[in-house]
């Protein structure tokens, strides 16, 4: 079997100027990097202003498992096969991260016959977005201890520095550092970190933003640190904003590239799924609603993080919600749902597969609970059984959810065309969404919204120190920001070892972070790493090159 | 007075396909990044193999002062004036790094009207260089201490981690760290540091290696701890090489821009003039020297660091030497070499500068030391008198150097077509080049030499540690690398305050290092900072962007 980077590298790749001329963009809106990328001007939204927009299809999933389920190539396989029913469809993308491609995954591509490509390009440095938000970030963290060196005229408190530095790469060394030390010529000693870069606020502000200056504006709000007397010092306060923004001014542009089956793919920015909301740029979303009938795009993790955060903060951002959403899911992942070991997953097992059902279940009314229409896509690995496949289209029938097959792996677009039918058709139901809570209530109640009705839990606790955070925010005046939950994405609860659909839990909030650039509030429920860690053998050992340029190891 | 980013921006780029195809680069070998830049195959090497190379012309300077001397910006108004005169000249250049251009200068592209463009992103991200070579150097510190930490099967001396971390900006908090604190999940704490990316030794490998395959060879000698029986561990040793690698695919390939009068300008690579050689890369000059009649670059610092590093290293290299090297001067630089207060400098002093011409004399006889024939390009400021530059010009005289007037930063390639004439004669001289060194001398011996020949210094000072490593690198087998001496830019000497010709000093060399990739052992003499720090005031205050993407504060 052909592996997902010999297949990208046997493509004949449409000239990227040619796929920006088929999806409506004009010469002089385009810029390329290098034959197969471009950047997009902002333009395009300004010419298109009166333009209807198209179809809003958002791919989610069941809860994560190491099983896999295949969400980014159902997403992609989905476009195609939109396209392969004269639909004009558009696919939405976040930007893959160093940091798990040298870690643990390879790319962030799609795989098999549904990718985007150039894959190699798109997993490595790409445009150099994600490049431009550290060095925005890591300027802003170096003025700070800058401006607390030279006499610190703001009188920052040096226990109050809470913006670390990033780093794109998974590196656990880095995850609590003492910087400064070798005496007066170099600094202040002081413990402090480095988060990865797509965990930076920077990175969330990009994301959220509708252009240049008024991701300045975000950028401004920055919090970085507190002065001793308790007032917020900003990004603003310590000079940086300028250089940042022109720093980005680049990485504000979305990026076009093409799947296998030549569809247009935005990929454009990649916040963190946990501390941030997860989801590529509105500025892309946007783009590609003006220029597609169709407009598919991915939330990450599971349902219960990235969909609930779509809706509640990035639809805001919008002004609009999606027409349909698409919840993927695999037996092999249902399986272990159901209890049965990650390595017999392969195996038919219909109890099981009928037991781990229960976390789908949970998915669809939730989705359901936002009013939005959904459609299981089931993808389909080898090993599934026709038994099996049949039970869960049985058990979605039952909840009156739509489904079908998705072969997009093995198939591309083709395989991916019954899924497209029960989109097209979801789309013509009547949408009824809101929103899980307003803007003005109190942050313990979307808090315990959120919890209670998309997770399932009983109850909210609150740590000391989550509880002190909190009456912080409201005295600062930031209580109508939305809520950015950072737990596990391996549970619907805040423990990652309970699978299906956990009852009778409570989850404890043991932190309060405010993102005000970005614009959410980010309570901590559990262990949440912002930097991840190599692993004994990383993905980095098998990735190589040779002579003729051709690249091994992603995947 | 329009400062340089104003210049800059009224500008008229060519479209850079076009800039391509008049210097004779195919269609198909070149990938444009946005409308004005673009990446060059290596295939053009090997389309142009049997065409005669043009002249090498080699820009350097006396001891660089805060007054300013002007290389760059007499390096590319050169390039512009022998296009004026006929000749088809192209020009390399190193990239700019961050760190400076948010910290002292802005830019580093050139003034007035001898700059590249677009001077904006040549300044920030450019193609991505940089940050790919900052993400290649941190993924194998990162792959470091995952060995460790994972059981060391290398048995790796934690004390004898000399590989650091780098970022690309002037952070002096960051210069000493300790890592790897929080617990066991989070590493093992350990000393260590960041140094500036432009300082990492795999900046130095790209800039010295034919192509990706030869810096992959390099990639893998470079020796980044050490066990604890004192054998060397490589980057190929914790399996980072492969990773690294295709990290800097595109890395190695040079970049295409122009300047203000549309000479086309190779822009590669830019390690540090004191840990590394300071020059671009051997591709970009090779290329130009393929691609031009005359290929003009310049080398980091004064000519005592930057130029002989680019006889003794790069021509080791390149297989060839300069046809004719520039030695810029200026005269309120030489008037603050002959003892005048900076602020002062501006005004006449004939005394001062005849004083001071010594440095100059002294940069003149080196160059005549190395056989090649130079000429002095004095870079005229406003303030300059008429009786100054009669005495300067006649001091040249004295000592055989030629001579001309450059007012490129005003006048643009018109204002350097006198130094152009000069150059064009000086080519046709002959040139009797040789080594300063042979490498199979012992490395004290070709430390001396460049110290006593090129420093004027009477002798050289050992310390404990440096006389360990020597004798240690002398064990590995490495005796017959060059040698890349680091010690401070602004004196002759290894003391920053000597300025003019001191006399009668000696060197200390307090420790060496191998850079077994790039191929050289450097000796540092004095306190050699790898980060650069902020001022109190630093440039990134005054940087920033409006709301029509016009930038201000890059200069």
């Amino acid at each position: 079997m052909k592996t997902d980077v010999e297949i990208a590298q046997e493509a004949r790749l449409e000239p990227i100027e040619s796929i920006a001329d088929r999806t409506g963009i004009m010469p002089d809106e385009i810029e390329p990097y290098g034959r197969y990328k471009a950047k997009l001007s902002l333009e395009i939204l300004k010419r298109l202003q009166d333009k209807p927009e198209g179809k809003l299809i958002l791919v989610t999933a069941i809860t994560p498992t190491p099983a896999g389920e295949g969400k980014t190539t159902v997403t992609i396989g989905l476009g195609q096969a939109l396209n392969r029913l004269g639909a004009k469809a558009i696919i939405a993308l976040r930007e893959p991260s160093l940091g798990p491609c040298f870690g643990v995954k390879g790319g962030a591509t799609g795989g098999g016959y549904s990718q985007v490509v150039p894959m190699e390009d798109i997993n490595l440095h790409f445009t150099g977005d994600i490049h431009a938000v550290g060095a925005a970030h890591n300027l802003a963290a170096d003025l700070l201890d800058n401006s607390v060196y030279f006499d610190n005229p703001l009188d920052i408190d040096p226990h109050r520095m809470v913006w670390p530095r990033v780093v794109d790469l998974n590196d656990r060394f880095l995850r609590h550092v003492i910087v400064g030390l070798g005496g007066k010529a170099h600094g202040l000693p002081r413990e402090t970190g480095f988060d990865i870069t797509v965990a930076s606020e920077v990175m969330a502000c990009l994301c959220l933003c509708d252009d240049l200056m008024e991701l300045k504006a975000r950028l401004k709000r920055i919090i970085v640190a507190f002065t001793r007397e308790g007032r917020p010092v900003t990004a603003e306060d310590i000079k940086a904003v300028g250089s940042m923004t022109v720093l980005l001014k680049d990485a504000v542009k979305p990026n076009l590239v093409q799947t296998l089956e030549h569809t247009p793919a935005l990929i454009h920015g990649g916040p963190f799924a946990n501390i941030a909301h997860g989801c590529s740029s509105v500025i892309a979303t946007r783009l590609g609603l003006k220029l597609g009938d169709y407009l598919v795009t991915e939330a990450g993790f599971g349902a219960d993080l990235g969909a609930e955060k779509f809706f509640d903060i990035k639809c805001r951002r919008l002004g609009r919600s999606p027409d349909a959403v698409v919840i993927v899911a695999s037996l092999r992942a249902l399986k272990m749902h159901g209890g049965r070991p990650r390595s017999l997953c392969h195996q038919e097992d219909l109890a099981a597969l009928d037991k781990g059902f229960a976390n789908l279940a949970k998915h669809i009314e939730n989705v359901k609970l936002f009013g939005i229409p959904s459609v299981v896509a089931l993808n389909r690995f080898p090993t599934d059984t026709d038994a099996e496949i049949k039970l869960l289209e049985e058990r979605c029938r039952e909840m009156g959810a739509r489904f079908a097959l998705a072969t997009v792996w093995a198939d591309g677009g083709q395989g991916g065309v019954d899924l497209a039918r029960e989109v097209m058709a979801a789309c013509q139901e009547t949408s009824r969404f809101s929103f899980l809570y307003d803007l003005n209530e109190p942050i313990k109640t979307k808090i315990e919204r959120i919890a209670t009705k998309i997770y399932g839990a009983q109850g909210v606790k609150y740590e000391p120190a989550a509880e002190r955070t909190l009456v912080e925010i409201e005295t600062l005046g930031y209580s109508d920001l939305p809520v950015c939950v950072a737990k596990t994405q391996y549970s619907l609860s805040d423990n990652p070892s309970l699978l299906g659909r956990p009852q009778g839990f409570e989850v404890t909030v043991r932190e309060v972070r405010l993102s005000a650039g970005a614009g959410f509030v980010v309570p901590l429920m559990g262990n949440i790493l912002t930097m991840p860690g190599l692993s004994r053998a990383p993905a980095a050992f098998n990735i190589d090159i040779d002579a003729d340029g051709r690249i091994y190891g992603l995947f």
